[in-house]
């Protein structure tokens, strides 16, 4: 459609997730009206996450070292490890600041359909962790979908004889929600874990 | 949150139009994960945009030469001229297949409340142009919301004494979309700018 340069870059935009073929023409054109400073430092940017960031190598996390910072900090705790889809998720726990321990990022969850089975993921490496390592109790926290729960049915029973405490993020109400309009599997779910609460 | 490189193309990506802070870390997970090669096609793409593409001398549409391809076009209508904001709109005009003319890109549009007033539009450049050239109708295509009628209203003044046919893209009901559906303000225009069917 457009001339060389400019179509390129708005093919280029357009290949990244959830943008559009409408915002990659609107980012292109950005690109080409802004500061020459400013779209050099996003290219660099670029360059610079795939030369310097890699994977920590116990528990899979993006770092820029060979351990993460989570596993490099030995003030947390070591006796919990909680197992996550993805090095977002590790963000995504963090910020709650409800837990201490270490983690372990699978990289991604089974799915089938997708050609993702267990041995796609880092569950050999899980188990490794989980023989060297005093670890007392392992939380699953993939997300409540179907591929997170059939990774989360997956981890229990493989794990289930270690004689490890194994334990999965409650379902329920998200706070602040509305119960008339929670779905049904939700306010189910909500149901199953109900919690007593006279002494 | 992230550690540095990983934050730092966060940032980078969540400064372009329209990609909000979900969507920036969303793209620099993909970035991380994506081959090499892909990703400096990325970067490059971004560099050469840059280095590559300028405006074209007589329309200000984007070139990679002195002048666009439209403007080097010797089978386009010398006599026809279309005035529009952005580069983006040549594109939309084009992809029509109505027009056969010829561009003037004004860079924008008249808008006191961002500061930009004609002076820096490329007007200047347009009443030169209609000056040397032999042009027989002006059609402007500005945007149909506040500042591009303000601006085609300002052009429409400018250029009423020069003795060229000037016009205005029709407002009216968008063509598959419901009567009902129709804000009062374009339902309105349907009305004003109501044609004969009859012979």
């Amino acid at each position: 459609m457009y001339e060389g340069a400019v179509q390129d870059l708005i093919d280029e935009f357009g290949r990244l997730p959830g943008i559009g073929p409408k915002s990659a023409q609107r980012i292109a054109f950005y690109v080409l009206e802004a500061d020459r400073e400013d779209i050099n430092r996003l290219a660099d940017a670029i360059r610079v996450v795939k030369d310097k960031v890699k994977f920590c190598e116990v528990c899979f996390n993006v770092s820029e070292q060979d351990l993460c910072n989570i596993c490099r900090d030995a003030k947390r705790d070591q006796l919990l490890l909680c197992v996550v889809e993805e090095s977002k998720d590790v963000m995504a726990v963090e910020r709650t600041r409800t837990f201490r321990g270490r983690y372990h990022v699978l990289g991604g969850s089974i799915n089938p359909i997708a050609g993702v089975g267990p041995d796609q993921l880092h569950i050999r490496e899980l188990l490794t962790r989980l023989q060297d390592d005093t670890i007392e109790e392992v939380i699953i926290a993939t997300d409540p979908n179907l591929e997170g729960e059939a990774t989360s049915t997956y981890l229990a029973r493989m794990l289930g004889s270690l004689g490890i405490k194994i334990t999965r993020l409650a379902s329920g109400l998200p706070v602040g929600g509305d119960l008339e309009y929670a779905d049904e599997v939700t306010l189910g779910r909500a149901f199953e874990g109900r919690r007593s609460v006279t002494g």
